[in-house]
């Protein structure tokens, strides 16, 4: 790897598909948007992500060397470096992009999903540098998360370690997406925020205009602005997500004991509205020899830019263990 | 380290403190027990096991070379070499029993807590040999517990990852010693299924000889001797603790994703009583990803010898990475 040389960063969503290239240090030295066309197979998304990375590099500010490539995407299997199963994706049930990558780029490759990316920017770039142990919340849609263990990202026997929102609030509780009842992303995310709502609004009797919004209109953004004036019922809500992260943080604590758990996303945006209440339930909930030891902060990387940035540190962290590999003649 | 060495592994319980000396493949070439004597200095005690040792190498069929010491007992940090505020031991705040030790012997020395001594166990010598990715939960009195993340212990920023214990089932449910309510081990545990059966027999009005039985003097034993001639309390009391622990394992295993839990300790000798219906519960609580991927099994290490081979596979495990770090220079 030459020195000041660069990696690129793809974080591919359902609709953009966003690229960057990264310098050592975090710095996106360039960066641009493709249209994801989640109609067309995946070898075509690569083809134009081919094309766009040598537009960018051409037009950067100077010859930018290429040390590696890191993806993030949805369902993605950083073993296998495959995407499996995309909700919002027309490519099948396995598209094996790390191969798709190498038969144009002879780099180091490497995917994974976007939480467990967003664990690795906050590790290379943001809050959680120099830290052995931390967690990763990203507050979207759904409950993401990536654990940091001994300065890298866990990736477990499957390569699906950190699956957070999945993880069980009441079992008896709402009904999820993935098919079980009471997940953790049923009550904390952009989404689970407003289903609280709902249900306040039939529990309590506090005048507020959330009582004018439907439920498909209503979004976790108006129920931020209803709380920012004081509205019960937001503030409520935002409460009782709060008291619901707390508790199952603490759990996450009594299995890995991190030094510091980041919030990431939309609902992170939210700031101490959400985050000191989280902070005081966390500590209310944590077991002793856990008490007064761990940090919550929000994500440092720039909302915009996070996921980039994210795939980007994967990158480099490929780089570096090929490097690694290759010094213990292991390679 | 000469070829053919062995390490002593000791469990130092409140009333009993066993050693044995253990081969490279979990054999103990000998063994014996001491009185703990709890309300005596810690430094009485290290020398009385010191004097003990020497008397078990001179009539131990080999002049045995010692290469290092393990040891488990409650409250134990690994990163400090201390035993911090120990229930039942009359030691004071910190006791460095690393620190004791190896002011007699010129030999590594570490000390974990008595459930990660058990896992690293099961890693070396029992049914998590050659895995990456394991849990092992150790069932007495309380709920302990030890991770196994990239072929080691998972120690975390202070020492003390692995408390799933002192997860939460239920916010507002049972006290628990340590201040909280609801933890896991209220539940799961020997005391735990005796406190379900209470419950059971206030909630149901079948007829069981467990009616007759005092609070105070209800074991788990007896619970299980009633469950072995199918009486229906009972048979409930397994049916709600393994449930309850099928539930939380499953989170568990949307933290690190091991490839296998192993249960361990006196209510694990309920066997599939215990077993098989944790398995199906987990089954039913895994996020789909884990589905059909996560073995549930009884620990493969004798109940007796557990807890010294335990500490002699923390002992090896320094003993190796002692020598790892010196072939990289590091040492």
């Amino acid at each position: 790897m030459q020195p000041g040389a660069c990696v690129i960063g793809i974080d591919i969503g359902g609709t953009t598909t966003s690229l960057g290239i990264v310098d050592r240090q975090g710095g996106l030295i360039a960066g641009t948007t493709v249209a994801t066309q989640p109609q067309q197979p995946a070898d075509v998304l690569v083809s134009r992500l081919c094309e766009t990375i040598e537009q960018v590099r051409a037009t950067s500010p100077s010859q930018t060397g290429i040390a590696g490539i890191g993806i993030g995407a949805p369902n993605a299997n950083y073993y296998r470096g495959t995407v499996e199963n995309p909700p919002n994706l027309n490519w099948g049930a396995t598209v094996n992009l790390v191969e798709l990558c190498r038969q144009r780029y002879d780099l180091p490759v490497a995917i994974t999903n976007d939480a467990n990316a967003a664990a690795l920017g906050e590790l290379l770039f943001g809050g959680a540098r120099g830290m052995k142990h931390a967690i990763v919340i990203t507050l979207g849609t759904g409950l993401g998360s990536g654990i940091i263990v001994n300065g890298g990202l866990l990736y477990g026997a499957d390569g699906c370690a950190g699956e957070l929102g999945h993880t069980i609030v009441d079992p008896a509780g709402r009904e999820c997406a993935c098919g079980k009842r009471g997940c953790l992303e049923t009550y904390v995310s952009a989404t689970g925020l407003c289903r609280t709502v709902s249900e306040l609004l039939a529990h309590r009797r506090e005048t507020s205009p959330l009582r004018d919004v439907s439920f498909s209109h209503l979004s976790s953004k108006q129920v931020y602005e209803a709380a920012c004036v004081d509205d019960p019922i937001a503030l409520a809500a935002f409460d009782t997500t709060a008291r619901i992260l707390g508790m199952k943080l603490a759990d996450a604590v009594a299995h890995t004991s991190p030094e510091a758990i980041f919030l990431s996303g939309g609902l992170a945006a939210a700031g101490d509205l959400l985050l000191a209440p989280t902070r005081h339930y966390l500590e209310e909930f944590l077991f002793t020899s856990y008490k007064g030891k761990v940090q919550l902060h929000r994500s440092e990387l720039q909302e915009g830019n996070g996921a980039v940035l994210g795939a980007a540190a994967l990158a480099w962290n490929e780089v570096d263990k090929l490097s690694f590999d290759s010094a213990l003649g292991t390679d």
